[in-house]
């Protein structure tokens, strides 16, 4: 590992932010306590849950009694998918560019007799109405969009998709994990039924994440046992990592407009100097994140360039970090219709409100050395 | 909240070990990485959960390769519940005195067509070879007896109903949430095809749990998403969480005997004074995890007691935990034929290696004086 490498894959995980640790700590030594039991070790655990709730449910638009906490995002995701599904056989439609937490448990409700339709996206990366309306001409109980896609950072309008899903009598789920923290995120706002979010992708630890449900909605449990968060999420509860998810939540308040002040300001100067290099920049056409980009240059593979950087002491991602482990170009471009040898090329930066530009300036003076060393590369192979 | 309260309630949780909390640290600062990426903050973060997993195998008797990491026991229950109970619509059969992680999963698959059996326990709250045959008379898919009882504290025979299990080709799975780090648990030796663990039982941190796993079980997953964990179990893992869990299981390997020395003794301390007090001891006549006590003095209400020493600065519970909501008499007594009455005034006491004789000194003086003083107000009441 380089010595003091840099962190630029904020959307993969984010740096636990040290005030966050120091609200955690306590719940990691004396203040120990299995949050069901009736002692005083169980209350002070339940008492901390509740603060943690409200907190949650203040950067989410939401009422604390909307909160169910779970393990993690994905979680979250798959509770959403499965729970929500009905026993009815009808479609569960999810957009072309959802994370696997979504696609995946989708296709698994095949095995009890669900339809998956695919929602399409355009050329800009964003899933239109009318993309929408085709989908639900088939009988749809549930779909499923995200709000901010974690490549692109392309931003959905969720509260039109809202209004044509309920229109049909479908529900409507968004995973929120990349939005929550970079732009505004109101859960009543929005018009969904359910929303997924994430601690470890807003400075705080992992471990812990929440559904935030429409009460009136009749969901399924995906974990059951203990009767924990109203029957609806057994386990005990993991007290720190929710403590900790609410202060993230707390900071978010104050904190996020000068965080997408400070990340965009990086964003946008990566993103001058990669077009004048003739690097291709995914989505930019759409409203996105303040902090991500996500592009690529022609014959350089994103994952040689990845590695480039790492060993220069860059930590980038090549598509996104829940699915490194393939080799197939991003399914997020392939859905926008970006040609695949163009798409072999992805490489995402996200930066986090902790990067500074001189990193962003170490990084500019690394890439394009990289980039003209690759291009020169290639151009002797040819 | 008492100035000082001593927790005596350590088959609830437990305090998360300072030198376990001084490993995961890093995690928790400067450390941070998704496991899944590939640059060097991901790569760090592998290299963290590989040696985690080594550290849970070696405690569990079993290969690396066999270990799946989870966010809780629960999940690990739910997880093993659901993937192994197959897709023909056979018997899935649970034991009369298992964990809600366990039978609520269990009669949720009944919606998919499954049966849920119930296999009896004695008196002595021991599940025998007899009643297993009994219930295996009905084809079944899936047997689940847990090791020790979180309740009585009560070791099955497992590697003895694993073979009968076996016999009939069922598989069969182990809750080991409260033998582990209590007494020797050997995967191999006891012949599962799946077992559950859980971290924050055992002085690790809440937040990670494993279902440790022969690998020519053909489970299905229960997280569907980025394909951690070799595509069983998705979502980003939650890197600090992971590695409490190794170092908690790495202090076992050396301590195991020693804090079993410890409880054993304020256990049997505890137990000689409870009988001289005129109280019932649960499971007594069978072998026992070395620290619990499950009890019940005739006429004092379980809840009453449990209440009264909180007051005093002592946390026990009444009966177990995780179904604290419930005012029900314990699932486990009812099974063993215990009159709900006596039932009704189940208290458990669970020490810890950190617990001491002073600590067990003061209680005796305080559950004497509250036995007492509630069978006074008990007899004026009648």
């Amino acid at each position: 590992m380089h010595s003091n490498p840099i962190f630029l894959d904020n959307n993969g995980t984010t740096l636990l932010d040290p005030r966050v640790l120091e609200v955690m700590l306590p719940y990691l030594s004396n203040q120990y306590g299995n949050a069901t039991s009736r002692h005083s070790f169980g209350r002070a655990a339940r008492q901390a849950l509740d603060q943690a709730r409200e907190q949650v449910a203040e950067a989410c638009g939401a009422h604390p009694s909307q909160v169910i906490f779970t393990a993690s995002g994905t979680e979250s995701d798959n509770f959403a998918i499965a729970g929500m599904a009905g026993d009815e056989q009808k479609q569960i439609a999810v957009s072309a560019i959802e994370h696997p937490a979504i696609t995946r448990p989708a296709f698994a409700m095949r095995a009890y007799g669900h339809r998956v339709g695919v929602i399409a996206a355009d050329q800009f990366g964003v899933v239109d109405s009318n993309s929408l309306e085709v989908a639900l001409e088939k009988p749809t109980s549930l779909i499923s969009v995200m709000l901010a896609n974690n490549e692109t950072g392309v931003i959905q309008n969720i509260a039109q998709l809202a209004e044509i899903a309920k229109s049909k009598g479908a529900l409507i789920h968004t995973d929120a994990v990349q939005a929550l923290g970079k732009i505004p995120v109101n859960f009543d706002a929005l018009g969904v039924n359910a929303m997924t979010v994430s601690s470890h992708k807003i400075n705080g630890p992992q471990g812990a994440g929440a559904l935030i449900l429409d009460k009136r909605v009749d969901i399924k449990p995906l974990l059951h046992g203990g009767g924990q968060e109203r029957g609806l999420r057994s386990g005990t509860e993991n007290v720190a990592a929710i403590v900790g998810f609410g202060a993230a939540c707390a900071l978010i308040k104050n904190e996020m407009e000068q965080r997408a002040n400070i990340t965009k300001l990086l964003r946008d100067t990566l993103e001058k100097n990669l077009k004048s290099l003739g690097g291709s920049i995914f989505g930019d056409k759409a409203t996105r994140l303040p902090n991500t980009s996500f592009f690529a240059f022609n014959q350089i593979e994103g994952e040689t360039l990845v590695m480039a950087l790492d060993r220069k002491g860059f930590a980038v991602a090549s598509g996104s970090a829940c699915s490194s482990d393939s080799t197939e170009p991003s399914h997020v471009l392939m859905a926008m219709g970006v040609a695949p040898d163009l798409a072999r090329g992805a490489v995402r930066v996200s930066f986090g409100a902790n990067n500074t530009s001189e990193q962003l300036n170490a990084f500019l003076a690394v890439i394009n050395d990289e980039v003209n060393r690759l291009r020169q590369l290639t151009a002797v192979t040819i």
